[in-house]
C-alpha cells in the first residue's frame, strides 16, 4: 500500500495528545502496516518529532499547514475560517486525490464539517453518517449513526441502513448482512415517531431487515448492521462504553478487595485481557464516517500512539475494500444515475431529482444542512 | 407496615413465571420484608400455590380477578376491554385506598395504561415516567424516563426532573441531588432539538442543575438524577442491561478458556458477586412509576420469585419515603394549587391554569395522550 492514491492523510495537531501521540502512531503505522503516511501540521512542530523516528521506519512525508482548530470550538465556524487548519487540508488531500483518506483525533464536530466541505457527499447521499462497530457474542455489530446528525428523518436513516449494509459485506465480510433498526421494543408498534416511520422504509429495501432491536439483542450478535439517528446512536455508545468502564473498574477494584480475589484476578487477567481490548477505543482504532467521497476516520479525542496506529488502520482497511466507492455503487445501481460521480452542491437538486428508491433522498431536503 | 393503607397489591397473572413465581415471591415478602400483601387474580389459581406456604407466613391475601391482559396484547386496549383483570384490579385497589402500591411482571404497558387509568396522575402532572437506577462508582442514579413514553415534550422533561429530585432525595437520601439532563455531549449547544429545549427550562428550576451528561459521566457518578425522554431512556437501559449481559458472559467464557483463568475465576467471584447483583434485575427489583397517586413497580417480565421479593421491597420503601405525595407536594410548592388532590381527567384544564413555573404543564396539551 504505497503511493500518493494510497497515503492516509493524518491530522498531526488534532486530539488531546498532539502532536506527540500522532506523529508516534504515524510513525509506527508506517512500520506494522506498511502504509504511506502523510502527517498534516504545523511543520516547526512535526519535524522534531520525525527526526526521532526509528529505522524502518516507512513512507512518511509534511505537509505544512499552518491553523489548527481547537477541541472547543464552533466546528462550522472553525472549518470555515481555518482553511489552513490541520484537519481541513488533510480533507483537501482527500478531495484532490492526494491522499485515500484522512484520520483526525482533533474536535470530531471540524473533522465532520471538514469532510462535508472538502471531501463532500457521494451524489444521493443527503446526511453522512458515522460508524462504529460493537463486539458481540458472535462476533461484531456495526452501528450508525452515532453522532454525525443530532436530529434525523425516516429517508436519512434508510440510507444508513443502505451505508451499513454495505460496509458489514465489506468491512466484516458477511454476505447478507441481518439490519436491525434500533427502538424501545421489538413489536413493530413500538418506538418514537421517526422509528415508526422509519421502520417502513427499511422493509421496502433490498436488503436483510431483521426488525425492531433493542440493546441486548445487539450484544447477542443478532444482527450485523444497526441503524439508528445520531443522536440515540451517540447515547448508546457512550453508555455502552460508560458501563464497560465502570464494569472493568469495578471488577479490578473486586479483585484487589481479598487476598483470593487478588490472586484470582491476577489468575484472570491474560483471558481478559482479549474481551478487555474489544471494548476498548486504543485497540479498535476510530469511527468511520459514511456517505462522503473517500475515507475518514475520526479517532478518539485522547487517542494515544496505539489509538491511532488503529485509527490509521482502520482508514487502509476502508480504502483496501473501497467502502466509498461502494457506497457510490450501490446508490447507483438501486436508484437510477445520481450524477456520474460529480460533487453534488447543496441546493443542486437536479442531480438526484430522477431517483425513486425510498432510500434516496432529494437533495431538496438535504439542503438545509 | 401492616394494615391495608400499606398493603402492596400484586398482580399474580402478570410475568413470564407467573403464577408460581409471584406466589412464592410474594409468600417470601411477607416473611422477610414484613409486608402485608395481597395478590390479585384467579384466586383458583393461587390458592394451591398458597396452600405450600411455610409457618412464619404473613399477612397474605387474595383478591380475586377472573381476566388477565396478555404479554403481547395491545396495553390501552387490553386495560380498557379487561376491567377484572389483575392488573387493572391491582391498579384499582391504590386507587381505592386499598392498597398503597401495585407491583406487576406483566405486561408493562398494561401496567402503565392500568396506573392511567385507575391510579390517575397527580394533578398537574402532564406524563408519569419511569425510572430505574443504575449502580455508579460512587453510589446510584436514577434515570428517568425509562419507557413510558415514546415521544416526549420539554416541559415533560422539566417535569421528570422535578420528579427524579424527589426520588433521590427520598429514595437516595441525597439532600441537593445534582440532576443532569442526557445527551450527546456535555457542551450547552449540542443535543437534540428536544434536548436543547430542554436545558433552559432545567436551568430555571430551583433544583441543583448539572447540565448535559453522557453515558460515561453517569457511570461515573457525576449525577444523581439523569433526565431523558422515555425512548432514549429505553434504549440507555438496554444497552446496559446488554453490555453487562455481554460482559459477564464473556468473563466466563473467558475463565473457562484455560486452566489458570478457571482457577481465577473460581477465585475471583466471590468478590464479583455484589458487583454483578447492581447489574441483576432479580436483585435490584423493579421499575418506579412516578407522577401517579400511589406506587407502582413495573417489575422485569422474567421475573421470578426472588425478583419479585425485591419489587415488593422498592414499593414497600417507595411507600414508606411516600414518594407520590412527595412530588405532589412538590408540584403545588413550587407552583400554587393544581386542585387539592382530586383527580384531574384529561381535558380538564381549570385546575392547572394558574400554574406559572416552567415545569408545570398545562392539561391542554397533556390531553393528547
Amino acid at each position: 500500500m504505497t503511493g500518493r492514491a494510497n497515503r492516509i492523510a493524518v491530522d498531526a495537531m488534532g486530539g488531546d495528545h498532539a502532536p506527540e501521540q500522532i506523529v508516534r502512531g504515524a510513525i509506527r503505522a508506517t512500520r506494522e502496516l506498511g502504509v504511506a503516511v502523510t502527517l498534516v501540521g504545523k511543520r516547526d512542530a512535526i519535524e522534531p518529532l520525525l527526526r526521532g523516528a526509528p529505522a524502518g521506519t516507512g513512507d512518511i512525508e509534511i505537509v505544512d499547514a499552518g491553523q489548527v482548530v481547537d477541541m472547543g470550538e464552533h466546528p462550522a465556524n472553525a472549518v470555515r475560517s481555518k482553511p489552513d487548519s490541520s484537519v481541513v487540508r488533510a480533507c483537501k488531500m482527500v478531495a484532490d486525490g492526494q491522499a485515500a483518506a484522512a484520520v483526525s483525533a482533533g474536535n470530531s464536530g471540524a473533522t465532520l464539517a471538514a469532510a462535508l466541505l472538502r471531501v463532500k457527499r457521494i451524489p444521493g447521499v443527503a446526511r453522512p453518517a458515522i460508524g462504529t462497530s460493537f463486539p458481540t457474542r458472535t462476533g461484531h455489530c456495526f452501528m450508525l449513526d452515532v453522532g454525525a446528525n443530532s436530529d434525523s428523518k425516516p429517508e436519512w436513516l434508510a440510507q444508513f441502513a443502505v451505508m451499513g449494509d454495505i460496509y458489514a459485506q465489506s468491512m466484516l465480510g458477511i454476505e447478507e448482512p441481518r439490519v436491525g433498526l434500533l427502538s424501545n421494543g421489538e413489536e413493530a408498534e413500538k418506538g418514537s415517531e421517526l422509528v415508526r416511520a422509519t421502520r417502513p422504509l427499511l422493509e421496502a429495501l433490498p436488503l436483510r431487515f431483521a426488525g425492531n432491536v433493542e440493546g441486548k439483542d445487539i450484544f447477542r450478535g443478532q444482527v450485523d448492521v444497526v441503524v439508528t439517528d445520531g443522536f440515540t446512536g451517540n447515547i448508546a455508545l457512550k453508555m455502552a462504553e460508560g458501563v464497560g468502564e465502570f464494569l472493568f473498574a469495578s471488577i479490578s477494584r473486586a479483585a484487589r478487595s481479598t487476598r483470593m480475589g487478588t490472586l484470582g484476578g491476577a489468575l484472570l487477567k491474560p483471558s481478559l485481557r482479549p474481551l478487555r481490548d474489544t471494548m476498548d477505543y486504543r485497540k479498535t482504532g476510530g469511527a468511520l464516517m459514511l456517505g462522503v467521497n473517500g475515507e475518514v476516520v475520526i479517532a478518539h479525542g485522547r487517542s494515544d500512539a496505539e489509538a491511532i496506529v488503529n485509527a490509521i488502520r482502520v482508514a487502509a482497511e476502508a480504502v483496501a475494500r473501497d467502502i466509498s466507492g461502494g457506497i457510490a455503487k450501490a446508490l447507483k445501481t438501486s436508484g437510477g444515475s445520481a450524477g456520474d460521480g460529480e460533487e453534488t452542491e447543496p441546493g443542486n437538486s437536479t442531480s438526484t431529482g430522477a431517483v425513486k428508491t425510498p432510500w434516496r433522498v432529494a437533495e431538496s431536503s438535504s439542503g438545509n444542512a
